[in-house]
């Protein structure tokens, strides 16, 4: 999202340490004062650097924002990841319980908040979210699910991106609504819920006849 | 959300109409210019009425919002209902062809997308929202769901509040975060993934041993 001039290895090391005091300090602001009240003059005292600085780089506060995240997500080593144990349940039920773990840490949740909201009305936001922060993530849970279906877990037959939804789906919802408490045993409920379905079971029903 | 003077039933007729047509209005501009640009003025101007009447009324343009969603839900009769024909899986695609034609109609989807957000980061608006909008829907979805728990269509252990969020969720996700098409057979492939789940059948499982 950046142009940088060709610099001296000085000026290029001083830059990158201008830009990660700018980005952690976004990111440590709108936790505490909200996405409302997150201004660029506040981003730029916290970081202690000129607000000049800041609109080089970026057009909006949004703008920082968004590489905030990014700079969170390109700080773990590589392509993202789920577990695979070779227990899909399981290692589904841990990383949704994390996400709830998460989601309850006000230090992300408003952060988060003002990132998901700002990319519903901000379709270039939206893209650039689809395409650096949520794609690789989702390539991610479709890999696990992937493996779950070469292992026989899974069925063969299914759409890999509503199988995301099912499981993810539920869960953001709840959080961004508002409506019902993030807990563990939530977590738990989701993924035994999408895996198995809500329908009651045909043996069942034969059992009956 | 209205505080009404006592008057005589003239001037209630008037103050109701004014009322709808203001309402109506609200709609109808946010439908045109988004929620960003949706102004007491320019309601106002199209309602043929002055600013302080709505003042009078409403405290913000996201409470008149809110209630012109209010009006749109109450002109229907009674309480929310969902179809029943006895067989749960065409009664809910039916419904979710049906939400996701709403969705792809532009003067639904502007208004909806600004009371989705505004509810995001204001807990009393998301309060009053649970309570008078979602709450009586979300109640009619899990009246249906339990009629199939009668028949024996669906698991008699169902947590519903997590079985609702399974059918719809997916769906408001993908519309709210752009992150695909929104079609009849999008529709379909929710509504039987949810019910039949991700997980292979185990009768197939175990004809392979």
């Amino acid at each position: 999202m950046t142009t940088r001039r060709r610099a001296a290895p000085d000026a290029t090391r001083r830059s990158e340490e201008s830009r990660r005091a700018i980005l952690a300090a976004a990111f440590d602001l709108v936790g505490q004062v909200g996405y409302a009240r997150l201004s660029i003059e506040g981003i730029a005292a916290r970081a202690g650097v000129g607000k000049q600085t800041i609109y080089r780089w970026w057009p909006s506060k949004g703008a920082v924002l968004f590489d905030a995240f990014l700079m969170l997500s390109e700080g773990e080593t590589g392509r993202p990841a789920l577990p695979d144990t070779g227990d899909l349940e399981a290692d589904l039920k841990a990383v949704l319980r994390s996400t709830v773990a998460e989601l309850n840490d006000p230090r992300y949740d408003e952060p988060m908040r003002a990132l998901n909201t700002e990319i519903l009305h901000d379709p270039a936001l939206a893209a650039a979210y689809a395409e650096r922060l949520d794609g690789p993530l989702k390539e991610a849970k479709k890999e696990r699910l992937r493996s779950a279906q070469r292992a026989g877990e899974l069925r063969a037959d299914l759409d890999l991106d509503v199988a995301v939804e099912m499981v993810w789906g539920p869960l953001l919802n709840r959080w961004l609504q508002r409506s019902g408490p993030l807990t563990p045993h939530y977590a738990d409920s989701i993924v035994e819920t999408a895996l198995n379905g809500l329908r009651r079971p045909t043996r069942r029903r034969r059992d009956q006849h």
